[in-house]
């Protein structure tokens, strides 16, 4: 028996979670020597995920949406890496390292099916969880399905220095386009110019449309908050601007959601919004004619991770240390208080 | 000289167009026999089309949008049919009829080349300003070209009795679709059904949002109204749900816009909303395996004149006699007080 710490989904917050109430941290014993069925394994967690998309999961379970609610009284789980330690399967072996959808728990039994072996990954688990994980997939995933991207054309990215946001940015920036940020403070907007946006402001200091204006005409908008900032775009961005809808993080813990009176715009400016959950997209046949027949996840895997381990991608990763720092890191993330993709780390 | 009647833009309204104030109709001298240049016409105004599109154009000419705006004091403008008084164009004889832009005078000077012959099209003036003009090709363009319309699909149309939405509404039913539509009376709802809707609803004494939980499934939104209908749908429309922003009546006269919360939905339910302008789409390659090489303009013309004249589409218009009518005529619309599309008829 050893003590394994969770974090539990103890009550549905009304706007923002509420440190000790929302999210509590529990400890209960746990059985090593347990028996295990086959095909899984008992692990022991490293890093794991948070996203600003766990706020939508922390509902009443009778509201559906389009991830399923946290249960109550359960721990919350999301994308992490685990070391293996014991394994009642073929696919993995002791030590193993294993990427998949874990518990905010120290320990767990797992079925091999739902994880991949990144054992041999040349990435930091933090980053398997950031660029090279689902906020990577989403990134790279969004922009290949759901806009053309064309040399010399402008794209605004708004949480710009977030954990898609930066990605956003860079794959942007590769493919020849305009890159203007916006982000939340001084030092993230220094931080987007370093990634490579052409311009990048703070968007608490600096008005949006003036910014827009000053930089120039925009074609693309890849929408990481929503509300007034998605408003401030319908009004200035040009004729058949294409917005990709990918979230909407100013109004998670909005218990008013914000008004957006100017969506008459998509009709006078003929634009096309589009909005995507990533899981369905990395299935998608590849638009890149090197990966014709194959996926957009083939695709990924073939040329994300050598981007980021050559360093021609950047990535910037806020970490917390400890289980316990879960239910501060997350409000800070949607406070924005975090600066890079935010990750906790066990050991 | 004879009398010229117009009806001319007096003053930008605030809200709602005020009747003697917004638009004036003035009278003033018109020398038939002057002297007219080369390439043009004097035309007497037989039928003029009233579309909710021209309270946009009714600001302050130093605000720019997708349409210009009217001047102060000149006449207002719109699609309409003439006869030819007087021709200096080898296009164009006495007596011929012909289709375009004209201003809201009984008397005009025109150029041959920005109007179409009509003469000898089987369809009335009213007809050819309504179905077979601006209004059906709107329909028709923006069907073919935004949206694939999969049969066994249900498509809500919204001020599904008006001159978009009547034909909307029976594309879509020739096409397989199962169609629900909303208008603002009794005697519309009927209407709706009469031309094919599998169900219609008064969205003035039940519940949008009601009503289409209680249809079922919808996959494709053709939307004329926005505000509070849009968000109704938002929240009721299937996954991968395709929204056509046609227009947003309820928006006009707002002089404080209804403010849309749930664009979230968008990501969520991973839709895609295509704004247009009928002008563009014209002249877009048809996706008609029949008139490859062709533009959806060609097949427009192809098409459509046909069903309406043998009687396959109907067609409802709302005749306000003489020009004198327009300022009333035009609140109506707004205010859907008409029942089907609008047209002033001058003899």
């Amino acid at each position: 028996m050893v003590q394994n710490k969770s974090v539990i989904f103890n009550e549905v917050p009304v706007g923002e979670p509420v440190v000790g109430k929302t999210l509590k941290v529990v400890t209960e014993e746990f059985n090593l020597d347990q028996n295990i069925p086959e095909g899984s394994a008992i692990v022991k967690t490293l890093t794991l995920s948070l996203d600003p998309y766990q706020r939508g999961r922390m509902r009443p379970e009778e509201i559906k949406s389009y991830v399923p609610a946290f249960s109550i009284g359960k721990p919350i789980d999301n994308a992490g890496v685990a070391r293996v330690i014991k394994s009642n399967s073929a696919d993995l072996k002791e030590n193993d390292l294993v990427y998949g959808a874990l518990p905010f728990s120290e320990y767990a039994v797992i079925s091999s099916k739902g994880f991949s072996n990144v054992t041999n990954s040349p990435a930091s688990p933090q980053t398997l969880v950031g660029a090279l994980g689902m906020p990577g997939r989403t990134a790279f995933a969004s922009l290949e399905a759901l806009v053309e991207l064309k040399k010399g054309e402008a794209i605004f990215v708004s949480a710009a220095s977030g954990a898609v946001g930066a990605l956003v940015v860079q794959i942007s920036k590769l493919k020849g386009l305009k890159v203007l940020a916006s982000a939340g403070s001084d030092e993230k907007v220094k931080f987007c110019k370093e990634i490579g946006a052409d311009h990048a402001f703070n968007y608490k200091t600096s008005d949006t449309r003036e910014e827009i204006k000053k930089f120039g005409p925009i074609n693309i908008f890849y929408d990481n908050v929503g509300g007034s900032t998605l408003e401030a775009v319908l009004d200035t961005i040009e004729d058949f601007g294409r917005i990709i809808a990918c979230g909407a993080i100013s109004q998670y813990n909005a218990t008013e959601a914000y008004g957006i009176k100017n969506t008459f715009q998509i009709v006078a400016k003929k634009l096309t919004i589009k909005g995507f959950i990533v899981f369905y997209l990395q299935n998608q046949p590849s638009k890149n004619p090197e990966f014709s027949g194959k996926t957009i996840e083939d695709e990924f895997l073939a040329i994300m991770p050598k981007l980021v381990t050559d360093g021609s991608i950047k990535v910037k990763e806020h970490v917390y240390d400890g289980l316990d720092s879960t239910p501060v890191a997350f409000n800070d993330l949607l406070k924005g208080n975090n600066f890079g993709k935010v990750v906790i780390k066990l050991e």
